[in-house]
Order: structure tokens, then sequence, then C-alpha cells
């Protein structure tokens, strides 16, 4: 077993992908905020007559998305296709839950870039509102799905209640 | 109670601090990235001699906090002080606990960038290892303590667990 | 008379403000897209409605203001304090008014940001609509007022219409 | 008719192209920037002998060109084949018109980034002349042709004067 | 004999190539760190126990091939297949050698990328030891090969000793 | 003796200077470029006629200055007040020496800046002659001189050839 980013004497490299086939892949990602009951109902109500939240969360994390190989290390820099980022407010836990979708016809996955686009999406919620609310906590953020590459199709298998 | 970075027609806006005074501000976030017990192994063993998978992602989460007004929208560009990076094994847990911890003398501060720090930090051990753990787990950013603004000194009082 | 970015052989400099004292400074920069009657329905009823293309602009030219010293080779890399971006809808000429408003406590202006602004959230009410009208497009861009530097205050004495 | 950076809930998206066959695909844009008569000749003048304002403003232009998904919330981010811009001074006007021409073999057009290369070099026309004219105003940016895509051909019908 | 980024009325364009194949293309770069005794032992001690300036300076080198397009004014953006970083070091001289191997499938070639990933690594070594050693003399960059475009084949012929 | 970029126990860090004055500051860097003679006579001659390698590579200098907290991973991000590139083109050697100067009035030094400035456009210049001469050699970047913090004044006493 060994971790792709390290050669064998365990330096750091950007895996070569050159003689990979072009294939079409999407990768989903998701997390979610969690915060106070008057933080939710603000950013809900917000929504509606006083600022939004979300929509600028939404921009955030797809502009994010772009800036994934400014940000994780041995990311290849890729000419992503599209991204799409979708917010599920669960009221009873005063919750956010974000997901994010990814596509690209390309020579390597986009898992990160659909991480980097929740991470940033949540930080984006927490700093918006973190003058009425500090203790916000953003939780789970991991891989819902992803599929077109040559490791096949994985599905998380883990906790139902997010996604 | 208000979202400041709204104003009154609830229009976005960056927030004008070019009347506060210069102070020494501090911020501390943490987070944790949980996963299967080979994977935590094998990033022990790495650190020792095949790759250093923290010692990436420490740099990655350093130079994620310098990003900070590039990927949050309503961010103040700032003159960073002082980053450090702190991993915390958790070995029955299989888990790594990150800590950030960001300093400024300057008008406004830098919690977003504490946070900037842990969440990249975060990514790039998912990035260095989801070749042989997938279902790796990001949860649990959250602010730590706060100094020197306004708003006086903020101290985390939730789950002890972490920090 | 003489261009301040050029030196005395012609060689372009990033000119000394070093011994500058820290002062407030602002300035306020506009701009006008012109559009189709149809394109300018949509976006004013998209506000309400279907999607909010202004709400988009808004956060692009907040984040623009940022990139100006990654965009504008000469200027200064900055620590802005406030940035703020109006839209003032003009239903009779179906033009969309942009004015920015930037502000800082530095040693230099920050001219250059107001118009970086009111460039990029122009550009991106272009690219929200572009599929329905390729023929919008952008003029006036040009400095309203501009205060508290040695150069003393700028109050532009042009066309009223705008600003 | 609909905005197609819009989802039918009126939520922003990166729009999927990642089926879209890469075509050889074209874009021209221009602007102009009007200024006083001295400020102009001093520009021609120091074109020969005293520094390159339109030199400077080309070279930004082109980088600015590159940094287009960087400003744009919804542009993709694309591998450029190639970028040029023209300066075409219109004397008996106290203008310059800027034209930018970008080329790409790819899934989606190059419009938004000539739009920006003309924005990014008529903004750094303005700041690299500024110190001796703050009332230059930059205006009539639009696009002039388009070829390559889906939406067939489009070419400018308006205003024969600039382009 | 012509530059190629010019064009025949000298004026710098990024060059056009939309027509050209995509094909596997390789560059290798190299350069050298010049250094004290003293610097040279530190840096190789700790690497096995102490802080890893090669470690952090391999990131900063692989990270920075990712900005070449954003230094470069006339390169073209790039989808990266993969960077490698070698340090070879050279104990009679307290010489680090830096090595940068760059591949890509498309149609232009990553000299220019691989020249910055030397640059960055070897800036970075100076930034981590210059509190003990600001006499350190970074020097020799040039290009070892460079295969796969319709230039052909180029191998370096010069002094023997780096590479 | 140690290396301030690592804490005691080797994690990379970036150093605090909260607690440091604003001093004025100055760094001065150098380099070069080896090339062949048909190369170096004809950017001597395209600076007259026909295309200006060198003030291309100067724009590229600046704008990298400003880049070097984004490359460099422990550099803070600094408010530069003042950069300015020479070029010294030493006929008899065909080489073009390189000379960046920046200033800051801030909490630490600018050196780092000085020696990006002075690769990017070393980098630049190979970028724009590469097309007719693929073995030019960067050498000797060095620092020449620097002033103001608290390690006191430095001047270069190596071989006085280039500065």
């Amino acid at each position: 077993m060994k971790l792709s980013h390290f050669d064998d004497q365990g330096k750091a490299v950007m895996v070569d992908v050159s003689e990979k086939p072009d294939t079409l892949r999407e990768a989903v990602a998701c997390g979610s905020v969690s915060m106070k009951t008057e933080t939710f109902r603000l950013i809900m109500d917000q929504k509606i007559n006083k600022g939004d939240v979300l929509g600028v969360a939404r921009v955030a994390g797809i502009m994010g998305a772009k800036r994934t190989p400014d940000l994780i290390p041995m990311c290849h820099p890729l000419s992503l296709s599209s991204v799409r980022i979708d917010f599920i407010p669960v009221e009873e836990k005063c919750r956010i839950d974000i997901k994010a979708t990814v596509r690209i016809t390309g020579q390597t996955g986009v898992e990160m870039e659909a991480f980097t686009a929740v991470a940033v999406a949540a930080l984006t919620i927490y700093d918006m509102c973190k003058a009425i609310d500090r203790s916000m906590v953003i939780s789970d953020i991991h891989l819902v799905e992803k599929s077109g590459g040559k490791s096949g199709h994985f599905r998380w298998k883990g906790n139902p209640e997010t996604f």
C-alpha cells in the first residue's frame, strides 16, 4: 500500500497523468455548517429580504473550486467543465448542508475541486455570520460519489443522515 | 441582530475598518481528519521514513492562510504577522487534529485566516492519502480562541475532546 | 509634465511611497452597462425570483478590487479597509449604473481599486447575461471623487447624467 | 428566455460543457480610453523616447486575459491558445482604442477573456497616466466578433466609429 | 531571425498555438544554490531531525510550476500532467543542485514551467536559510533537455558539472 | 545556530513579527542572464525598433515581486512601498545583468521580494528569446545590500564583477 503522491524515496510528486485518456469524470462532495437557532433563522430570512448569505457562499464555493491547484500542492491544474453547489437547510438541526458537484472531461479526477468548493462555501457562511455566532462548526466534509476514472465508481457508505 | 457583511438594504459589503486602531490580534482554529487505521499508521510511519504527509499539509495550510482574501469574498486583505500549524495525532481514534494559530497587528481579526489554514491543511491530508482511503472525513472545524479586537476575548466552550 | 510611473529614462517603476504618512483615503468610481430592454427586465425580475445577476456581480466586484495589484502592473499591494458596490438601474435607458467606493488608511490612494471593482462587476453582468444579449456595452468608467491624499480632493465635473 | 448561468431555481452555476466538442473559437472585443490632448500627446511621445505606456498596458492586458476565471465567477478555467492586443490611436478624438483577440481550441468560448484583456489594458493606461489626467474615461467596451461555437458567428452591428 | 513573442511591428503577443496537435512533451531544467559549509551541513542534518528545508522547497517548486502563466507574461496557461523536483547535494562544493522535470500532453512546451519550478525551489531554500547565511548564490539555471514539440529534441551541451 | 523558519521541533512556521516596529527597509538583489552574441544583439536592437524584451521583463519582474508571498511558503504578505528594476547590458560578456530594489515601511524585510523580482525578470528574458537561443543561463542571483531591520546593514562582499 502506497501513497500515490510520494515516489519510492518518499519525495512528494505531482503524479504523471500525461498518458491517461481524457474521460468524463464527476465528483460529489458534501459537508455541513451547524449553528445557533437564531443564526439559522437569520440566514433563512435574509435569503428572502435582507441579504443572501447562501448566494454569496455559492459564488465563493464555485470560485474556490477553480483555485484548487493554487491551494492543494499536488493537485493538477485542470480545465473544469462544470461546478454546481446546492445548500440543503436542515431545520431541526439548525444546520446547512452543502453539496458540490464538479465535472470534467480530462485525464484526472475532480474530487479535490468538489471538496474545496464545499470547504470554501462553508468558510464563507461562517464569515458572513460570525459577528452574531462565533461558535458555528463545519463538519462532515466527505466524498459522496465519484465516477469516470480508472479507479472505478465510488459511493459513500457511511452515515446516511447527510447524503 | 444583524449580519455585519450586509448593509441595511441587504447588500453584501466589505465592512469599513479604516478608522479602527491597529491592535495585536490572535485567532486559533482547529479541525480534524478521521481515517482508517491503516491510513493513520501510514501517515505516522511515512513521517519517519517514506514521505511526509503532514509536512506537505503544514506548508499548504500556511500558504492557504495567505490566500484567505482571494477565497472568502468579504475578507479584508491583511498583512499577516505569523501563521503556525500543529498536528495532534489521536491514535485511539485514527484521527489527526489540526490547530492553526494566526497573529496580526492590524485593524481587523484573523479568524478566517486561521479557519482557512485548518481547512487547506485538512484538504491536503485528504489529497495526499486519497488513493488508499476515499472515506476520510474532515470534521469539527471551529474557532478555539480569539483575542485582541473590540469584540473582546472569545474562548470555545464546546466539546472538550478536540481542543 | 511627467508620468509618475516612469523614471527619467522612461523605465516603468512602482513609485516609492515608503515615506508618505498613513492617511484615510477614499475613491469613488463609476461606470455603466447598457443592454436591450428584455435583458434589463430580466435582470430586474431575476433579482426578485429567478436568480440574482447583480448579487453575483457585487461579489465579483468586491473580490476584483482585492485583485487590483495582481492585474495593474504598477499598483501597490494594499490592505483595503472597505469596498462597497452600488447598482443604480436607469430604467428609461435600459442601463445599470455601477458605483464602487473604496477606503483605506494607508500611504497611497485607492482609485485603481475602485475602477477595478467597477470593471469586474460590469464584466460579470455581461457574462451572466451574454447568452441572451451579446450586444451589451460597458461605458463611461470614470473617477467620481477622490479624497485624502497629497494631491488633494478631486470631484468629477463631467457629464452629470451618470454621477 | 433564460440566463444560462442560473438553474431553474435561480441558483448560479458554472454551466456544464463536459460533453461539448473541442472546436477552434475566436473572440474579438474592443473598448476605448478618452483623455485630454496633452495626455494623448504624452502617450504618443513617450512611446518613442520617454516610457512606453502602451507597452506596459499590452503586457497587462495579455496577463489579464489569463486571470479571467479568477475574476468572473462563472467563467470556466481555460487553456487559452493565443491573446493579442492592438492599440489604435484616434488622434482627432484624443482617444486610444483597444482591440483584443483571443483564440482557443476548446469546449467553450473566449469572449470574457477578450473583454477582460480590453478592460485591464484600459485600466492600466488610466493608472499610468492618472497623475496628469484624472478625468480620463473608459468607454464602449463591447464584443466585435465571435466565431466557432454552437451559438454561431456573431458580428457587432452597432456604431461603426470604433470597430 | 525573429523573437517569436513579438509580431512584425514589435508588439508582444501570446503566440497562437490553437492549431498545433496535442503531443506528449517533457522539459528538464536545473540550477544550483551555493552556500557556506555550515549552512550546507545544517540543511543536510535538518533533513533528518530538525526541519526539512528541502521538503518545503520541493512543495514550493511544484506549486511554483503551476503559477508560471501568472508570472511569465507570454506563457500559455497549461494543464500540466506532472511535475517532479530532485535535489542533488554536492557536498564538496557546499551546493544543492535542483532538477525539475515537467510533462504535459498539450499544444505547447513546458520549459518555462520547469525553469519556474527550479527558481522557486531555489528561492525557497534561500528564504529558509537566510537568517544564518545571507551570501548564498543561486546559479546556473538552464535547460537540460526538452522533447516532444515541433522544434525537436534539445539536449544541453554545456558544462557537464551540474547535469 | 538555528533556521528561523523552523520551531524547536523542526516544524516550519511563518515567524512572528507582530511585535516588531514598522521601520523603513530596503533590499537590493541582482542576477544575470548569459546568452549567444546574436541573442544579445537582437535584444539590444529590438529595444530600439522591433520589440522590447527588457520592457516586458521589467513589468514581469515588478509584478513578480508582488507575488512573492504566493510563491515562497514562509514569506509574510507585505504592502510593498516601491519596486524598481534596472537592466545593465554587459556587451563584452553577452550578458544582461538585472538589479531589483524593493522598499517598504514595515515589520519585516523585503529580500525575498527583491530576489523574486530578479528571478521573474530573468525567466521572462529567457521566455521571450528561447525560440532563438535555448542555451541561455541564469546565474549569480544574490543579495547586494539590505538595510533597515534589526539584523543590521548587509553589503555583499563577493565577486565585484556584477555588483
